[in-house]
């Protein structure tokens, strides 16, 4: 037996508690694995600020977090191409393998899936922000020996850009704009620049996360607050942009982004929004494509790959680790967008 | 010089005039038409009733009309392959050719399109319900020397759902859901069943033309004012349909068409419909495609081979074909969904 | 105990026997089937006449078959949806269901396929040429209660074709053309037409079946032998196919369909040719997409569906049914392109 | 008149020559250029060794090249947007623009081209290896001011590369073999990590290439003539890279590469081999797509861009500049693979 280990427990909006958890050993085809580092997720701080988000609700007690790195502390009998000590990124998506989504495919549409940290279904399917996490083998990506697990950490919100990207169909040569300069507009700025984007375009509402874009290479960055206007000149001889990723979750950010997307063009929604008002005319005019995209697949094995070869750099977006006791602060710090763009926990 | 001749003419909202006008030579490249056959399209009526639609108002006459077919009349210089007294339908479509958008192969998106019966320019593009007509000889496309006028007459809204089926993908085994039971809606369900579709659906708040839609090959017909939940059962396992034709240009069919169709499935969006309330937290989690179609382009030609062909027959969709002269009489029939499917007008 | 039942076994090349065998009984989760009908394919005359095809031989007797429709005689346990006295056909394909392959939706290229009939992997697959054969309760896919057996015996070959239309991509409004007028070339006829084809042109080098092709809807059929020369016009302005089937398994047919395809044309590689002589710079200079199609999956339920519908009539492809016992005449004439197109045994 | 100026002929194989020629003065839309840079292409040298290639002869004299960059000497009537002493990029496609292959986005294919420096049609069209160059504005495409012409003149090869990289899909994340380490397979390596692969291995028949290619940023590359089996691993489990780029023009490289790609990879012809003989059982059993890729179109202005830009470095390729009297010399070292990458002429 184990010793109690400490994990990061959603209770209800703004009851969030730093808790002891007996540790599991590994079942056949498992690993155990210390849990090093964690982002913190928009989703996270929806439980935490409203206790869930859409018609999901928080009704027990759940262990948040999806964006995990750490080591392997055990191996379940059966497990093969993993040893204790190996560095690994854990995939935080556990499909059925055997619905029809699983097998067109489309795991992520799974019938049956287990997504870490996520109230969907009852029982809740408990996250990985804690010190022992017992996962399937397949769910944890073997890193370099070296790899630093700040870095490792960021597999998850890339994967969701990277499927999100393929959602764009081919970017190499393409104009894209991206609305909405959070942490996942700003790593689908480092996505689109990676495939090949001829320019980058970003808008969002604040000063400070337009000013980190151009930094990581935003060939415009435009505050929308003060410049409502701004977009107003791509939207010349029917439209500039080939790709938008609207990541702001927001009817005035698509229906600006449907003007300044030339004929043709497609518009990935990467961001929630509910219902949200969009002008249909313009959609049927200019044979727009509006299409939503849902997590990810097989994108965190390349995820993996690109951190560790060090073809996108993340660390600019990462803000502050903060030590897993002082979660309460550290969500607090990661909900101000004047303060924060990534924040992450040490366990 | 030609006696005058007899034009529909739209002065505003509700003042339809049948009136003289001159009939004019064919110049270099062009063709005088003697046209004999004209469909009433939604857009003529929106002229008639409301004077436009959306920011489009008409506000000069102009002569309606573009589902006409007719006879050649007389050639211009140096125009081949044609001869007078051949059946043509009209391509009411006339790209200048020479944009990025013509040179591209997307001439539905030119950015000096002359599209006939249309206010969308100053000074107005004329129509084409007149009994003599001059156009380019490339928009006349031969048709047999025995087809029926009033088939061919029916080669343009054929065109649009042709290219509302090409966003859609390959159909052939696909289950497809068609919303609105207008004439497009109707083309839509005989196109889909000439793609392959392997079960067509169609709704409408009416019980009229979902009885000619199961007449026509629909595998049900479902009347949503009769039966709000009627797609409830569709929507199970995450979805059924492959492809929706959303024809009725309206927010809660499209709601009720997401709801209904497939993760990744394609909806594309033929009716137009202003502003609209979309659920975009549905079209993410499913990654649905929104897509809209505008017009057509070369599926003018194949909509006419199609036709002439007899591969599908849209005669069951003619209510009545109306005397010009009695043109008013006409447009209040085709407003009247109660009795009309399509109305043509004789020339 | 079940009493012996009769199958047909390939010892060797030209060592075909009707023997019997012990009837097994049905294992959890799969059916006992009484076969009635059986199509002989291409590949179980390759056996017969040859012994194997490639770097395939029969190295065990082997049961052949794979077109193959019958009753549910039992089921074994946890059996649902189906009744002793259903009709079925039977999907000859067995994927495993978690190879890499299997879960990224191409199951046909299982990295642990069990395919009826195959002497691909030692021990062989037995096939479905045999009165009683047990199988997975998911391969046995119902028919309507009056379903002609005959008819259903075609789900197996039209599911090839739908798969090779599917590499074709959208159809609809297609020029097409399909080289080798055998029952592979002849289903793609009707899947072209099926799915909405333009225009399709068949080649063969025997009058026959050509005169068959055209009988079934081909817009012309050439015979190559005696008009080497008959494609040439559909090579002008750089040529006219937007999609040509290749079922004749050979380099000329091959080339000659390069000619007369246009610029970005695709070609389905359906026939198997072993090594082949291709112009490459053709393929270059026009952009030709040469594509390959492979057995099908998710296309066999399809394809039964469309045979159910009677949305395709395979029934003017066949040529005679024969009784088991005379399984040697019947494969005789099969390999008899002058006497058979398609040849069934009666169980 | 201006005073004669000097060009580079080629009269017959092995037969070239610098003359006199006399200098045009642009037409209205037209500009006079003056070429300052210009890289010798593999076709280049096939007219100077061998006086063409396939059915391709020169019958007249004939100025080569069409890799070249220059100043604007000149303007024609009605020229806007360019200036006397703006640097420009020239491309040598010069596409009828009323063609229906122009029409349809398709201008490489166009029924009438002009390309630079091309026998293919009787007069040849005369290429851009001249100090005075008149050619359509439209051709003439901008650079900075300070931009390196060496650089300029990789836009040609480059746009072949960004054309063959569009017939390959998107490729992020893929795995990419690239088969001849010329000049266009190393811009395809530096185009395939520009849109972000995860691996490229490339192949050639040389040591010399191959060590470029491994600073260039490959992951691996072999060279085959050393060892023969080098691709072998990567056809375990039925194949690993999801893109090849054949750019040996070669049947045993073709091969080698369907052998290594995955079930449903493509593989760009890309080079220009003649008749090849193709293993056409594995593209069928693999379901491979073999699509050719030919010139380019609008892919010259992002090559342009792309180089502006220093989003790809070509410069390493570059072997030698040398001065355009010594054009005889300058096609020998082209043409030496020990000695040569990518040869330069200075007007």
């Amino acid at each position: 037996m184990q010793a109690p280990t400490r994990a990061i427990i959603i209770h209800a909006a703004q009851d969030l508690r730093v808790e002891d958890q007996e540790a599991a050993a590994p079942g056949p085809g498992q690993v155990a694995l210390r849990i090093r580092q964690g982002g913190i997720c928009g989703s996270d701080l929806h439980y935490y600020q409203h206790g869930g988000f859409g018609v999901v609700r928080v009704r027990q007690p759940m262990v948040l977090g999806h964006e995990i790195a750490g080591e392997v502390a055990a191996l379940g009998a059966g497990v093969a191409g993993l040893a204790v000590g190996d560095r690994v990124a854990v995939n935080p998506s556990l499909p059925c393998g055997t619905c029809r989504y699983c097998l067109a495919g489309q795991a992520q549409h799974c019938l049956d899936m287990r997504f870490y940290g996520s109230a969907m279904r009852m029982p809740h399917v408990h996250g990985g922000f804690r010190q022992h996490l017992v996962c399937e083998a397949s769910q944890a990506v073997q890193l370099p020996a070296d790899m630093d697990l700040r870095r490792a950490a960021f597999a998850e919100p890339l994967s969701v850009c990277l499927h999100a990207a393929r959602q764009a169909g081919p970017m190499m040569g393409a104009r894209v704009l991206i609305t909405g300069a959070g942490p996942i507009g700003m790593l689908c700025l480092l996505v689109a620049r990676h495939a090949g984007a001829r320019q980058v375009v970003m808008t969002d509402l604040a000063p400070k996360p337009l000013a980190l874009a151009r930094a990581l290479g935003a060939d415009a960055a435009h505050d929308l607050r003060a410049a409502p206007e701004a977009l107003a000149p791509y939207g010349a001889e029917k439209g500039t942009f080939d790709v938008v990723f609207e990541c702001a979750g927001s009817a005035v950010a698509l229906a600006g982004a449907i003007g300044a997307a030339r004929p043709g063009a497609t518009i990935v929604q990467v961001g929630l929004g509910g219902d949200a008002t969009v002008p249909l005319n313009a959609i049927v005019a200019k044979e727009i494509t509006l299409r939503g995209t849902f997590r990810f697949h097989e994108e965190f094995a390349l995820a993996v790959d690109i951190l560790a070869r060090g073809a996108i750099d993340p660390m600019p977006l990462l803000t502050e680790v903060v030590p897993m006791e002082q979660a309460v602060a550290a969500f607090d710090l990661a909900a101000d967008r004047s303060r924060a763009m990534k924040v992450q926990l040490a366990f």
